[in-house]
């Protein structure tokens, strides 16, 4: 059986997958080496992907890094050492007759998702991943767009507010990532629950729990999510009104707050956009932690 | 000798280029006929093509078109009265053995300054431009960027402003065509004139003026031109974070300002800019009106 292996390298963990014909047949999960630069890493996933190999015939891989990658070439990943790699080569130099796909993790999400997830059948979409912080991709015309320096699909850095500005690590301030990310929820949580009565006030307070607090009926936490879905609407109403996408796919952690959360960005949205790209739809992310993955086969499987 | 019209539709007219090996040989500039739902255009487009080919061959015809367009098929172009029209079919019927390429008048005018003017030699340019409102296009690795319903490029209603905003004529309000557009910058003129001693002070006051005075050292003018520039600069920082283009061009007539606005708006760009994305260079339209004539027949060209 010939198959294709799809990675995603995280900074704290690496994903490995054994795909044939689109299908996820097993998946091997290694603890990412950051020691030495990183220098480790390549080695440990040919041999993961040589142990899932077993007697079948290996076709295709496609690497989904946390970094930005320009035509198969990374620039830089701060996370896990690495400086500039051509890591096309380096993998086509231990696999010499394999299609090999190198692309961001963020944009392997996306093709993961239009591919094989929630936009199936959708061929312009843009998905914001939001996390820690609140990354994104975009596929127009089935073709990622990788930016000049690798860096297109950056959403969590558009500034969505001006006064009062929360400052970012990038340097910025305002930008989306600090008021849609789960950090930035939990901020303004803290922000608005002062000295109220409020089920907010708690040790250790998490997303998800202010969004669960708001759909039970909690003023402060509802409060909390009418401000967050205001930035989002309004981050998703700029990316629209400048490339026009079908379809905005809303993944990450945050997005398991489901349909609460989607269907009160998509309201706003309308209130926001400009009107040509009011037809703009807004689905909800449904491959999880293997998006990165499935999107990174996806790229090797197009070659 | 074989040769390619290049048409571009405005409001008030329509320039036909005939082109030669990308080459400009003569030009014919009709009156738009919108009676009828300007339902004359094409014809007028027609015998136009066919007064100025002689006894050369026609090979392929480009037309900009004012609304959106998305695989050749018109949307609508409110300003001409045209509701839905599959414009490549007509233009196909009356010219059966000619590529023929349609295309919105915004991305031609990219196309074109990509193709054959300022931004040559580059694959993925945005481009702004500045006259009474803000248009603009953005090709991507040399592929025009339609988006989902033709609208992609829309740069112009950008919201850039939250509070103390202007109504935009789309319905919305504090949009980036608003402050950086010549009716903006008069309009902040007006506004930061009032009962100051400043050369703003006369009747039909003009955004040439504007930038006039200000390079004069008029210093209320130089304090409408910082503002436009801000606004300006910041607009293009949210474009560059989400679509990291390689370069970005200011056109449409407030650009005449020059280096003067180019080297303003790329200063303030760098304070506003995620980092990854602070290589984007900015530089100034050359084919003025004819950009659109020349991005129509090398979007022809191209087939």
């Amino acid at each position: 059986m010939e198959f294709i292996a799809g990675v995603n390298i995280g900074g704290t963990e690496i994903k490995v997958g054994k795909f044939s014909d689109g299908k996820l047949l097993s998946t091997k999960v290694l603890k990412t080496d950051i020691s030495n630069y990183g220098s480790n890493i390549m080695n440990d996933i040919f041999m993961a992907i040589d142990e899932l190999s077993e007697q079948d015939t290996l076709i295709g891989i496609g690497i989904g890094v946390p970094g930005p990658v320009t035509n198969g070439f990374v620039l830089g990943a701060q996370n896990i050492g690495w400086e500039k790699v051509d890591l096309t080569k380096k993998v086509t130099s231990r696999y010499p007759h394999v299609k090999v796909a190198i692309l961001n993790d963020a944009n392997a999400a996306t093709f993961g998702e239009l591919a094989y997830g929630s936009a199936k059948g959708y061929h312009s979409v843009v998905m914001l991943t939001l996390g820690t912080g609140v990354g994104g991709g975009i596929v127009m015309n089935d073709q990622l767009l990788e930016g000049a320096s690798g860096s297109a699909g950056e959403v969590g850095h558009i500034r969505v507010k001006e006064d009062n500005p929360r400052h970012c690590t990038c340097g910025l301030f305002g930008c989306l990532e600090q008021y849609a990310s789960a950090t930035g929820v939990v901020k303004t949580a803290y922000e608005l629950r002062k000295e109220k009565d409020t089920r907010l006030n708690k040790h250790n307070l998490t997303c998800k729990e202010v969004f669960d607090f708001a759909q039970a009926g909690d003023e402060i936490s509802q409060m909390v999510v009418e401000q967050m879905t205001d930035y989002l609407a309004s981050g998703c109403a700029t990316i629209a009104n400048i490339i026009n996408p079908e379809v905005i796919i809303l993944g990450g952690g945050v997005s398991k707050a489901g349909e609460y959360l989607r269907a009160k960005v998509a309201s706003k949205f309308q209130k926001l956009c400009f009107y040509a790209v009011k037809d703009t739809k807004f689905i909800l992310a449904t491959l999880g932690n293997d998006a990165g993955i499935y999107g990174a086969m996806h790229a090797a499987r197009m070659l």
